[in-house]
């Protein structure tokens, strides 16, 4: 017999419930490689606010947890099935309503991927900048409710500046909007600003309007380094800030996660790179430049890699820039190819990039494991990546990871730079909040979900969470 | 004898709190035109974090409104003295505490003023973007209170974008600090975001590490250019964006405003400009081009205006682009000198650019009071401004404003574009946001400030305040 919570569904919503167990299993993940302990009790696949609003009163009524959920390619564990819970899938609310050319903005459903919005903005020589690395896989919704990061932050900034204003249900199923279809407006606290990154936790986006930009004109200039240590690296990365240049992608890859690369591509693949003849304890360095400057930007980025020891490649033609930026692509499907692994994302102010480099190598070090590291140096997000084998993650690697966050808050910086908290992060969100703000971001949750149904153990611990 | 928390004040605080009648009596006004009904309790004027600590905690015990104030430049009486309160004066909170080069930010108090910290910066090839047009006068706090627009933003951002993290003193006395030091960073709900244009309805901002930019190189080219009417100059504001051009300013002066301007300026300092021989129903354009491409950008922009009928002036000599600023600069001083002002602030989507002008102008008919308006055309923010004779702003001003107001929402604006709400505008707060959100903001303002001391009446009315 199934449960009452899905026959009410069910009764709302019909085919739009699903109880098969391909479904129910397949929410049960996310790219995490965390797997949550049981089944939801069903999953909507909504296609309409009107539906999304229908499932939330029910849930509310019922005092059932609901799990928003995109396209599932979350690294925190942020959107996967929680016990007894529904998980609505926002996947096929996935239309572009709108792109207003005049006011350079576009209105979307939440499961419209970031790279099929992109598509559709190309021929109209528009843009949407936020450009997280799973950008052909990920939606806009997801994107939003983590602030997605990505490789262009340091110059276009993160996916909060892209977000002007949203329509989110809440928790008892009231469809509030915020914000304006406009660049300014201080009308009120920005509510559009707490639901980005908030993680589900607060209401379901359910429309996004965003911000578009122009395609930045002209071609794009790729410089390419490989350095003979992480210190040689670092330094390179410090001298094109000192020179106050802003490259759009200024990324970072240390020996070991280079080693693994180099593996995974192949010497026929890496002919006439700088990866070439790699040596060991050699790191790479990766900067494009864009806009009117490029040229005159990258010549001088590549004297200055070259001045730090760099054997330097600048390519201007695109086939070679995309090839050299592939190097950077390759990071994550040769981390996974070689076994499980826990990807953190801490971020530390720039100038520490190299302290934290040294700490997590101690830190390898201290617990007998390798943790291969890429970074956003331009602004001083690094994912760190702890090996592990076996379906759970093991007790020496979380230790490891504790260890890692615990010197990356000690450097300035953050548990989480781009992937957000879910539920991996959870255990250590207090210690970096402090007890003030822990309390008070305690507050805005219960303000915005009395009954704490929504996306429950994300972020705040279950047993902190409002009581219901 | 003295009132019993001015002993309080004054045994904890000594000669920082001013009871002198000059003091009191400055802090009741701002740059609104708007003056409070009586003078405050006491001005402290803070000059650490303790001592904003010392005087929370007093008002906190002895339930005493405490009104944030910085340099009183505000638009919107968001920081006059309201009855019975403690106006806490952070002025003198002015030192510059950090300049990170490698990191690309500073720390300062909130006292410092925005044109103080960027004469800071240049020698260092840095520069902080928000650019209000107070940027002389106005004070980073400020700044960050009312979360200020400016010229610059369609290009460079609001102030929002500019702050990474803040010390903020709590309605109880507690000293909260939020966000990073990193561009990246989602550990928990966006706090910064939240006290960014809270208008001190929810903390005392004591300190702000804000975000620093590499000064854009080469020069700037102006182009201005004077059209027939405010719907050619309209037009040709959309012509550029439908270009894809992206000038760091892009200003409009209607034919009211320009004739003002005209004569506060003289004959003298307009020769050679567009606005030598002014004819009515003129208006005025002015775009600024920054960056690599400035050259070529501008010369786009040039032979646009001149296409859509524009008498137009391309200048790429400095002294000259700062002669056609100028113009723009002097609406202001222009409009003061011709008497008193109501000026407002909405905001619409750029594309209802020329229907809100049309809409301004049947206003200023209908109730017979002219309506000069200047607009950040870029960005779709425009500056009505009402003149009125007398002290008070007579009931067909506020009339005039209330029509405005509701022809700004309803071409999908806001009702503040960059000034705040402040006490002017909160009397049409909760028919912008809509009772959901409403209540939501009630609820978060009740979170922050549970005893309602913090700027009262500001924001909210002081009706609707939470009950102390």
């Amino acid at each position: 017999m199934p449960h009452a919570v899905v026959t009410l569904l069910q009764d709302a919503l019909g085919a739009a419930v699903s109880i098969e167990p391909a479904d129910l299993e397949a929410s049960r993940e996310d790219r995490s490689g965390w797997r949550s302990a049981t089944a939801p009790l069903a999953v909507v696949h909504a296609t309409s606010i009107d539906e999304v609003q229908a499932v939330m009163r029910i849930a509310h009524d019922t005092a059932t947890p609901v799990v928003p959920r995109g396209a599932g390619t979350g690294l925190a564990g942020g959107a996967i099935a929680s016990p007894g819970a529904i998980v609505l899938d926002l996947s096929r609310m996935n239309r572009v309503l709108e792109i207003s050319e005049a006011d350079e903005l576009a209105v979307v459903e939440p499961g419209v991927l970031n790279g099929a919005l992109n598509d559709a903005l190309a021929e109209r020589g528009l843009w949407f900048a936020p450009d997280p690395a799973s950008r052909a896989i990920s939606t806009i919704g997801g994107n939003i409710a983590t602030n997605a990061g990505g490789l262009l932050c340091a110059k276009y900034g993160v996916t909060r500046e892209a977000v002007l204003g949203l329509a989110v249900v809440l928790a008892d199923g009231r469809l509030l909007r915020t914000g304006h279809r406009t660049v300014k407006g201080v009308t009120g606290y920005d509510l559009t600003a707490l639901f980005t990154g908030s993680e589900g936790t607060l209401g379901v986006i359910v429309e996004a309007t965003v911000r578009l930009q122009p395609i930045i004109p002209g071609a794009t200039v790729t410089v390419a380094a490989v350095f003979p240590d992480i210190e040689a690296a670092a330094a390179a990365s410090a001298a094109v800030t000192a020179a106050r240049l802003r490259p759009a992608v200024l990324e970072l890859i240390d020996a070991a996660g280079l080693a693994r690369v180099a593996a995974f591509l192949g010497a026929d693949e890496l002919a006439g790179t700088p990866l070439e003849s790699l040596a060991p304890h050699e790191s790479f360095l990766l900067a494009q430049c864009d806009d009117a400057g490029a040229a005159d930007e990258a010549a001088e980025i590549a004297r200055l890699f070259a001045a730090a020891g760099g054997r330097t490649t600048l390519s201007t033609d695109a086939a070679t820039g995309e090839r050299l930026l592939g190097i950077r692509r390759a990071v994550h499907p040769a981390f996974a190819a070689s076994g499980q692994v826990l990807i953190e994302d801490v971020a530390v102010p720039r100038s520490r990039l190299p302290e934290m480099f040294r700490a997590i190598e101690e830190i390898g070090r201290r617990h007998g494991i390798e943790i291969p590291t890429i970074a956003h140096a331009g602004d001083g997000n690094l994912h760190p990546n702890f090996a592990f084998s076996g379906d759970e993650v093991p007790a020496h690697v979380w230790a490891a990871a504790d260890d890692m966050f615990r010197a990356a808050v000690a450097l300035g910086g953050t548990l989480t730079g781009e992937h957000g908290v879910g539920i991996l992060k959870r255990r250590w969100l207090a210690a970096e909040l402090g007890d003030d703000s822990f309390e008070l971001q305690h507050g805005i949750k219960a303000l915005f979900d009395p009954t704490g149904i929504l996306n429950p153990g994300v972020m705040f611990e279950s047993s902190a969470a409002p009581a219901r």
